[in-house]
C-alpha cells in the first residue's frame, strides 16, 4: 500500500509562479558556486574548499539557517541548522561542494566559467553536486515563503566527497551531541537510470586488502632450482584462482551474495526492463561482460560481491623482457565490492582464513574499509520520495541499486544507525558526471526542485 | 660392461713430467687470458671479445692448428683445426672465451688482474670457462709432444655463451661444409657435484612466452561495472594457476616430465646418496622447497619441466597504492624449463591450448625457445669420459643433470645429430662461478689436464 502524498489544492500553482520568479536567482548562485574550482583531489584547491562554504553560508544565512564551517583534519565540512517547530523531528540534507579535476582536453568551454547554452548550465561541480544541491536549497525557500510544512532541517556539505571523505567520520564525531539526530537523511548526488527517475536504495562497500607471501630472502635462478623452491608468485596466482569462478562470482566461503527479498527483486525487474545494455557496451568500450542478461547485469552491480586482481608488487614488468629469476616476495593488490549486509572486517577475515587455507604462508592485509549501505524499501522516507518523483518528475522512479560508494553515507549508518538514507536522482547519464563539459539541465533544475519541495512537505505528513 | 680404459704403461709417468714442466706456462697463459675483460654482456667489451679470440689463436697456432676467427651479426667466435691424421675421425671441443660482469663489491682482488694465491688462480673467467679451455689444449700439447694418438680435433670458442649464445646456430648454418663432422663434441663449462667429478648427460630446454589477454580498449571502473566486465587480470590468473599443482608440477596436458631408464634411476640414486640439501637450503637463502627428499629434489632440476610465472604488464605495481581501476590488457611473463624430450614448439603450442580452454582469448607470444641435451648414457664417448675421470680426478663420476642451459648444445644437436654432447666438469662448487672472487684451484688445473689427455687418448681406441 505505497503513500498517497497529499499536497495542498495550490501547492503546484504557487511552485510554477515561485519558480518563474526565481530560477534565474538559482542559475546566477550555481554560476557563483561553479566559479569557485574547489578541487579536493587537489591540495593547492582547499582554499577553494572553504570559500564555497562561506560562499553556502551566506545562501543559507538569507534563507533563515544557523550556520558553521568546521574545520577537520582534512577539508572543512559546512553545518546549518534551520528550525521551524522545535517539536517537529529533524531531518538531514547531504550535499558535497567539493569537485573533481577538470583536466580532460574535451572540455568546449572553459570548466570554471559557467555557461548557459542549449537549456543546459556547464560547468564542473554543475550537476555533481552543486546543483542538486541549490535546488533543493530553493525548495526550503519556496515552502518557507509560502508557508507550507516543512521539517526542521540540518544540511550537511562536505568538501572531501571526490576524495573519499576520509574525515566525514571525524566530522561527525566532533560534533557529537551538537548534531540533531534525524529521523531520514537526503541524499541528492545519483543519476537517473537513463530517462528515469531513480531512487538509490543499496550502495556497495569496498574492501582494499593485500594478499603477500614470502619465500627466502632473495629472489632465485629457475635453472639452478626452479621446480625444487617454491615460485610465491604461481602460489599466489594458484590461492587468488580460488577466489572466483568462471563467471565472475565470488567462491570465498562466507562472503556471498545477499538473498533479495520480494520487493527488491520487483525492483531489478523493472529496472531491467528499460535497462539500455547497448548504452553499456558502449560506455565500457568493448569490455567482454560476464553476462549479457539485463537484469543479471544489473544484480551483479547492486547485489553481488566482487573479487578483483589490479596488480602485483614485487614481480618482474619491463615490456618484453622475460628473466629467469623467481620472485621471493610478492604482493597482490586486491580489492572487494561488497554488500551493506555484510562486515569488510569479517570478509576480510574470511578471505586471510581462505588463502591460508591454500598455503599457510600467505598474509593479508587491511588497506581500507568502506561499508555498504541499504535502505529498506518499505521505510517511510522512500514511500514519500517516490510520490514526490511522481509529482515532480512526472514519472514513478525507478528504484535501483549502485555498484560504487558514496564515502559519506556508512559513517552516518554508523553514527545515525535509524535514519533511513534516501537518494533522490536530479542528473542525468547526459551531464557528464566526471567527464568533460559536465552540465545541469534546466529541465533537471525545474522539476528536480519540484521533487524536493514535494519530498520535504510530505516528510511533514508521516 | 663398462669401457676399459687401457692407457701406455708410461702414460703417467709422461704427463707427470710434462705439468711439471708446463703447468707454469699454462698458468701464465691464463693469467693473459684472464687479463682481457671479454664481457659479453656489455657492448663496450666487443673489442675484448675479438681480442680474447686473437689472443687464443696465437696459443693454438704454437700447437699446430690452422685457426680462423669468424664473424657473426653479433660477438666473433675461434674455429681451429688440428689434423693428425686424414683417415682418422674428427671431434669437437666447444668452451668459451667471454665471461660474466665482475662488478660485485665483494671481490677481494681486480677481476681482471689475476692473483696466484693459496693454490688458487683467482680473477673472472678463470674458471668459466678460460681454465677448462687451457687444461684441454695442455692435454692435446701432451699427447701431441710424446707421440701419442689422439683424434683430429676441431676447435670452437665463441663469445657469445655468457649473454645467451644468440648467434651460435647461426655461426654453424654460415660454416657449413667447411665443418668437420664430429663424432663426438667435448664440452667443459660444468661444475663438479660437492666434491665428485661429475659427467652432465642432462640439461633442461627453456620456453620464454607471454600469455596476454585483452578487454575492451580502456580502463573499467570496478564501482560502475565490476563484476559486469570481465577482469582480464583475474581471468588470466585462472589460467595460470591450472598450469601447476600445489607441489608445482606442471599439469599442461601434453606436457610431462619424461620416463627415466634403469640406468637414468641409478644415476639419480648414486647422486642423491652425496647430495647436500644444507647446502641448497644456505645457497637458497631460506626459500620453502617443494620437497626435502634429496633424490626428488634431484629429480625435480634435472629430469621436470616448470611452469613460472615472473611477473606482469599492465597491471598496478605502485607500493601501496590501490585504484579501483579494473586493467584492460594484461601480458603474463612466463618461462618454462624443459626436457631434451620435449620440442620448445610443441610446448608453445600445447601450453597456448590449454590456456585457451581456460579462456578463447588469451593469446601465447613466443620471446624465446631453447630446447634441452641429453647425452645417451651407453655412449661410448660417455664411457671414455667416466674412465678417464677415475684416471684424471682419482674418482669414478657422478652421471647428473642440470636445471639449466648451455646456449650452443642444442644447435650443435640440431647440426650434428649423431654426435654424443659429452660434458665433463673441471670446475668445483667453491671456485665461484658467476660470482665474486672466481677461481680455478691448481688441483682441479693438474686433475683436469689428466682427465682430459685420457679421454682424448681413450677416443682413439673406441
Amino acid at each position: 500500500m505505497p503513500f498517497a502524498l497529499s499536497l495542498p489544492s495550490d501547492f503546484d500553482t504557487r511552485l510554477h509562479a515561485f519558480q518563474a520568479q526565481e530560477i534565474p536567482n538559482l542559475i546566477a548562485d550555481l554560476e557563483q558556486l561553479v566559479r569557485i574550482p574547489s578541487i579536493s583531489k587537489l591540495p593547492e584547491h582547499a582554499g577553494d574548499c572553504l570559500k564555497v562554504l562561506e560562499c553556502v553560508s551566506e545562501l543559507t544565512q538569507k534563507l533563515g539557517f544557523q550556520t558553521e564551517i568546521v574545520k577537520t583534519p582534512g577539508l572543512p565540512v559546512f553545518i546549518g541548522w534551520l528550525e521551524t517547530d522545535p517539536n517537529a523531528p529533524w531531518i538531514t540534507i547531504y550535499n558535497h561542494m567539493d569537485v573533481q579535476p577538470a583536466e580532460e582536453p574535451q572540455w568546449e568551454s572553459a570548466p570554471f566559467e559557467p555557461l548557459l547554452k542549449d537549456d543546459r548550465l556547464y560547468g564542473r561541480g554543475s550537476t555533481d553536486d552543486k546543483g542538486p544541491a541549490l535546488t533543493t536549497l530553493y525548495a526550503i525557500a519556496f515552502l518557507k515563503r509560502v508557508g507550507y510544512a516543512l521539517p526542521n532541517i540540518q544540511l550537511i556539505y562536505e568538501t572531501e566527497e571526490e576524495n573519499g571523505s576520509g574525515h566525514f567520520g571525524w566530522f561527525l564525531d566532533h560534533m557529537g551531541s551538537r548534531l540533531k539526530t534525524p529521523r531520514s537523511i537526503l541524499v541528492s548526488d545519483t543519476i537517473f537510470e537513463g530517462e528515469h527517475p531513480a531512487l538509490t536504495y543499496r550502495l556497495r562497500g569496498l574492501l582494499q586488502a593485500e594478499a603477500e607471501l614470502v619465500s627466502g630472502s632473495m629472489d632465485q635462478h629457475s635453472g639452478l632450482v626452479g621446480g625444487v623452491v617454491e615460485n610465491p608468485l604461481n602460489i599466489l596466482i594458484r590461492a587468488l584462482a580460488t577466489c572466483t569462478d568462471a563467471q565472475g562470482n565470488v567462491t570465498i566461503p562466507g562472503v556471498s551474495a545477499p538473498v533479495l527479498n520480494a520487493e527488491e527483486q520487483a525492483a531489478l525487474e523493472k529496472t531491467a526492463e528499460v535497462f539500455d545494455i547497448q548504452r553499456l557496451h558502449q560506455d565500457t568500450a568493448g569490455a567482454r561482460f560476464y553476462s549479457e542478461d539485463p537484469r543479471e547485469i544489473i544484480e551483479r552491480i547492486w547485489c553481488r560481491p566482487t573479487f578483483e586482481v589490479h596488480g602485483f608488487e614485487g614481480i618482474q614488468t619491463t615490456p618484453k623482457v622475460i628473466k629467469s629469476a623467481l620472485p621471493y616476495h610478492v604482493k597482490a593488490k586486491l580489492t572487494l565490492r561488497l554488500m551493506a549486509e555484510q562486515d569488510p572486517n569479517q570478509v576480510l577475515q574470511a578471505l586471510e582464513k581462505h588463502l591460508q587455507s591454500c598455503h599457510p604462508a600467505i598474509q593479508v592485509n587491511d588497506r581500507g574499509q568502506l561499508r555498504g549501505c541499504k535502505t529498506a524499501l518499505d521505510a517511510l522516507p522512500m514511500q514519500v520520495a517516490a510520490a514526490a518523483c511522481k509529482f515532480g518528475f512526472g514519472k514513478a522512479p525507478l528504484i535501483v541499486g549502485s555498484g560504487g560508494t558514496i564515502g559519506a553515507l556508512p559513517q552516518f549508518q554508523r553514527v545515525f544507525p535509524q535514519a533511513p538514507l534516501v537518494l533522490i536522482a536530479q542528473s542525468l547519464m547526459s551531464d557528464h558526471y566526471h567527464g568533460p563539459n559536465e552540465n545541469f539541465r534546466l529541465s533537471q533544475i525545474h522539476d528536480g526542485m519540484r521533487t524536493m519541495a514535494a519530498y520535504l512537505y510530505g516528510l511533514t505528513k508521516v
